[in-house]
């Protein structure tokens, strides 16, 4: 039975900091000073209090989080979210909000809103076939929306936006699934923010949301009191039971990319590196590989590409496998390769795939 | 650094067999045969496959559940069912929905069954104080009713239903949270079940829901995708990313169920001893000790009581303390001890309570 770990390139759940793994494992039948494992420990705890209060000022020191700005962990994943925005920010405003569809999960989301009320394109990267962001200019936002929603990463496709300045005063929402925490942004151009933790945060299981407290105001009353922000942010997470095991990881994620990696300026510089590295190989190919995104729009965290002979796709497979690099298959949807180098992702990782790409290329081209 | 591990009477997320954490422990860092921890796995991968596939048929075993009915593992904790099961059966059928209110938890289901539409009290339990379950014969279901309700067990108030036949043939809808797995009940009285795993059957963040195909025909249209039994049916609890460490869990727990335990006969049985055990010592006590629950509706799995001279409260929880026996505290809703002894509690943890409470009895009465 192998126990070795393999270099893991899925898109989500992705792979975690080894040393974290470690330190769960250790501490996993028995946390020191508590007596039972972190999955056995009541919520109402003082103990869990402090893993939740560590997780939040960790998360608060790598984002700069300004006070008036307050941090959810949910249950439900993005998609979640996707209903939540609506319900409680577009049901019965009789207003319009606004949505930038960059990619499949942008898609998912304006699909949700579309049953609270209008919802409009903003714009669509789906006639250029989501190879790209927009620009700031090509974002027609009208002044009457109660928000826009943007989606900073989308996985599938390996389209990343700039952290650009948009225009106008609504309320900017983002889902940072993808590329929450790996990178340093201007927090305060969002009103409310959010991620799935599976990619750079923790486990599946767990939704950081960012909120800003004045949004509060604004959100529709008679809601089921899950969906409602107000009742999560008025219990600080536990109006009922929290995902503790899954907030715990977090919290020790978030202490290795302040201590480990040492915050999120640091986080952004490596992971240009990691995914210059691939988007050299394919831009050095003579076309033997072919990037999805335009280079402009590519994403640090899911590097999309075919091989211009897809003939060849089973072989690269192989020996990608073979090499134990594995989880390398683009989405169904898009076919080809896709590596999702998050912020756990080592470099010798990165190294290892940027060489066996060299190594085939050299192995079958002309 | 304390890492031995104390007897938690937590009522959750409460205590979790050793056995399983230990496995859990071992393979943390990778998964045999996977290359990866179980927090690294792709819900899309076939080892996950495998581990959802097993979770499934272990509790199907254990259950004898018959093939027409569907089993999902769904975020949001029993908390989003309050809201998912109006949402999908009440809203829009110009129908009633009736609500067994036996205790804190019955009442939460139900207010948010009131924001979908007509929800009648069949029988409530509050000016008795909650106190004790109804007799089949007092509980009052309208012909017409689109489904009743029921909490099985209310974790705070120590009550439990008998598993008794209902009367008419309205679906009945049952809260199973905080007895779920812990006797051999009639699955075919019920025509939806749920359960928050952080009891009986796993940690925080995945809830176990139990559908009868054939009510997926009439759930509302139009629902929120997230919040559709029938998306989920669709796609096998896998719409969107699952919890996919919980469920690991579960499969775990729901094995060492059925190979260690040897099944849910049994597991009632020893139930029925551990929880006998105190309400023994209660009984005996010549009032010292009072119980909360009435006899005939005594939970097996959250033991509620008073010491008679309150006075004695602080003293008793420091010694509980001091034999390693803690999360005895009773809700802040009710004061007093609870002793909550779900199936992963040991019978020596029981053991080691009945002795403390006799022992505390013989210093401190008369």
């Amino acid at each position: 039975m192998k126990t070795t770990r393999l270099f893991n390139f899925s898109a989500g759940p992705g792979t975690l900091p080894l040393s974290v793994l470690q330190v769960v494992q250790q501490h996993l039948v028995s946390l020191p000073g508590v007596g039972m494992s972190i999955m056995e420990l009541s919520h109402r705890s003082s103990a869990f209090e402090e893993i939740l209060g560590t997780a939040e000022a960790n998360l608060r020191d790598l984002m700069k989080l300004p006070e008036h700005y307050r941090i959810l962990f949910l249950h439900g994943g993005a998609t979640l979210q996707f209903s939540m925005i609506p319900i409680s920010f577009l049901r019965g405003t009789g207003s319009v909000a606004e949505y930038v569809v960059s990619g499949t999960w942008g898609q998912k989301a304006l699909n949700e809103a579309r049953r609270e009320g209008d919802a409009r394109v903003s714009w669509t990267g789906e006639k250029e076939g989501f190879t790209r962001a927009p620009l700031p200019s090509e974002i027609n936002i009208g002044a009457d929306a109660a928000y826009a929603h943007l989606t900073s990463n989308e996985t599938i496709q390996g389209i990343q936006l700039q952290d650009l300045p948009l225009p106008g005063t609504t309320p900017m929402f983002c889902d940072m699934s993808s590329d929450f925490l790996s990178r340093a942004i201007d927090i305060e151009r969002y009103a409310l923010f959010y991620a799935g933790a599976q990619k750079n945060a923790g486990p599946a299981g767990v939704t950081v949301v960012v909120i800003r407290e004045d949004l509060l105001e604004r959100a529709s009353t008679d809601i089921h009191t899950l969906l409602d922000y107000r009742v999560h942010v008025a219990h600080d997470s536990m109006y009922n039971t929290p995902p503790v095991f899954a907030i715990y990881v977090v919290m020790l994620v978030t202490q290795w990319l302040r201590d480990k990696i040492g915050g999120l300026e640091n986080m952004g510089t490596i992971n240009e590196q990691k995914s210059k590295m691939l988007y050299d190989v394919i831009d050095q190919s003579n076309g033997f590989y072919r990037g999805h995104a335009r280079p402009d729009s590519r994403s640090r965290m899911n590097v999309t590409w075919h091989i211009s002979d897809d003939t060849l796709a089973t072989i690269f497979a192989r020996q990608a496998q073979e090499r134990e690099l594995v989880n390398l298959n683009g989405h169904r949807s898009m076919g080809g390769f896709r590596a999702s180098i998050y912020n756990a992702m080592p470099i010798q990782g990165v190294r290892a795939l940027r060489d066996l790409m060299l190594d085939f290329q050299t192995q079958y081209s002309g």
